[in-house]
């Protein structure tokens, strides 16, 4: 009845943005193996590390031991996260496929969580989006509190198609837009994608969004119909306890998964498979699974 | 972008479908704290019990117990299921505002549960209808297993659309679809509202979404967008413990609110409030709430 994508290409991040929020520390052969059954499922692109101060994010800080230790599949892209131009250094040595910067769509967040403006943020990122495109690594842009800030509230639409509109002027391949508080609903993020659809050709937006408030599926279609192609998420909802007051989960790839089999889009992903590298890294980091999907499916 | 109704009706069933499912046995008086509290948030339709043998269904034994219990506030409605004609006795002399009757869109679910055919059980609603006509009390239609079915799997929308019909001829006033199993997607779920509002008047359709496989609420933004402004829902989710494997949950009616509030959609309902009954039976059953939004409120 709406204008719905053929295929939607599904990026996993639970690897890196979901451990990197989950309290227990996973070793590193856990997360080799856990990225290898990801790509084993049929995503094609995994972000599987952060290359950043582990002091900062000591969740991540053997992501080159991690890219080492994979066994690649052949058309798989593992995907690293790059704050700053050593961060790059590493991911290139580590031979990540492609990078990932970032900016928020709020002062606030920025000036709270980075200590800098938006625009000096995204300065920041010029020298790392040179070296990246001197080495051929393209780079994505995520843009963070896109549906909402923790500080400021609602976010203006224009204030994302800016930064979107910057970050993808830089060089980015493609702009997710991450509701990172997990606030948004339906039509406000029907009018936030349409307002960046203007700056930034729709078949070069992701979304990733976020259930807190268990929102994000009713968001996810309600981009879909808008023409959004590319659908962050997170196998097992990693990235928040389904049980802790405040979960800030990733919404769960099995459930993304289900929706756009549901649909008739193709994505190229095994839901079996999906649900048993859910249920490995659930096993691993002991606690439930926050797919529901796998909760139905009695597989965790 | 699309046409979303101004004001949703939410009718709350947590009270009867939900603690119906509910493996704690609710003492009546918590019963009756419970439906005060839910009326006094607002909604305006809450069921609040179900007039069947309780060897059948042990947790609504004391239905007439709660609806004589119950301190009523004016434009509230409570309804009572009522599964025939003694049922029906029972709720009217419990002064029920109105009753409800149900077929199943799966013959097999039908055979397997009531032990009849579909048609033979719309038939022994008949004098169920004839009684509550004279009676001067309005009877709402529940069918089951419109997404699917655990016995056939997929069901035609047609046929969905027929028990509907029959329910609407027989003098229903309003007609409640239920994903009875939750497996239901977006796209089927408005090609089946079509084929429904093709025999009943989309103002007469309600929906009834279980989030077992977490699709209610995009389900339920799919049918919105229908012209659909009635649904049913579950405050905490009752229905389905949220941390069991196959936990077949009603969608939680915060969730719910939180969605059409961010829509902009009215209801007359207070989130504050609607949390706060959830936490309190929530509590009262001993087990987490299953809905999102309370738990991102640090409310439960």
């Amino acid at each position: 009845m709406t204008r719905l994508p053929h295929f939607v290409r599904m990026v996993e991040v639970g690897p890196r943005d979901g451990l990197q929020n989950e309290k227990t520390i996973v070793p590193t052969a856990v997360k080799i193996a856990l990225v290898e059954r990801l790509a084993d499922a049929g995503l094609s692109v995994v972000e599987a590390g952060s290359f950043v101060s582990p002091k900062w994010v000591p969740q991540m800080g053997d992501s080159a031991e991690v890219f080492a230790g994979l066994t690649r599949k052949p058309g798989v892209r593992y995907a690293a996260l790059t704050p700053n131009l050593k961060g790059l250094e590493g991911a290139l040595a580590a031979k990540a496929d492609e990078v990932a910067v970032f900016g928020a769509a709020s002062e606030s967040f920025s000036q709270k969580n980075i200590n800098c403006s938006i625009a000096e943020s995204l300065d920041r990122f010029a020298p790392v989006m040179a070296q990246a495109k001197a080495a051929g690594v393209p780079v994505r842009g995520y843009v963070s509190c896109v549906l909402g800030c923790p500080y400021e509230g609602n976010i203006a639409p224009a204030a994302v198609a800016e930064v979107a509109a910057r970050l993808f002027a830089m060089g980015c391949y493609e702009i997710s837009l991450g509701d990172t508080i997990g606030t948004g609903t339906p039509a406000k993020a029907q009018a936030m994608i349409a307002a960046v659809a203007e700056r930034v050709p729709v078949d070069k937006i992701a979304v990733h969004f976020h259930d807190t408030y268990g929102q994000a599926l009713a968001n996810l279609y309600a981009a879909l119909e808008l023409g959004v192609a590319v659908v962050d998420s997170s196998v097992a909802g990693l990235g928040g306890c389904p049980y802790a007051k405040g979960a800030s989960g990733n919404v769960a790839s099995e459930d993304v998964l289900y929706m756009l089999n549901g649909l008739g889009i193709e994505t190229g992903v095994d839901l079996d498979r999906l649900i048993a590298a859910g249920a490995f890294i659930s096993d691993a980091i002991g606690r439930p699974t926050a797919s529901k999907v796998a909760r139905a499916r009695g597989c965790a």
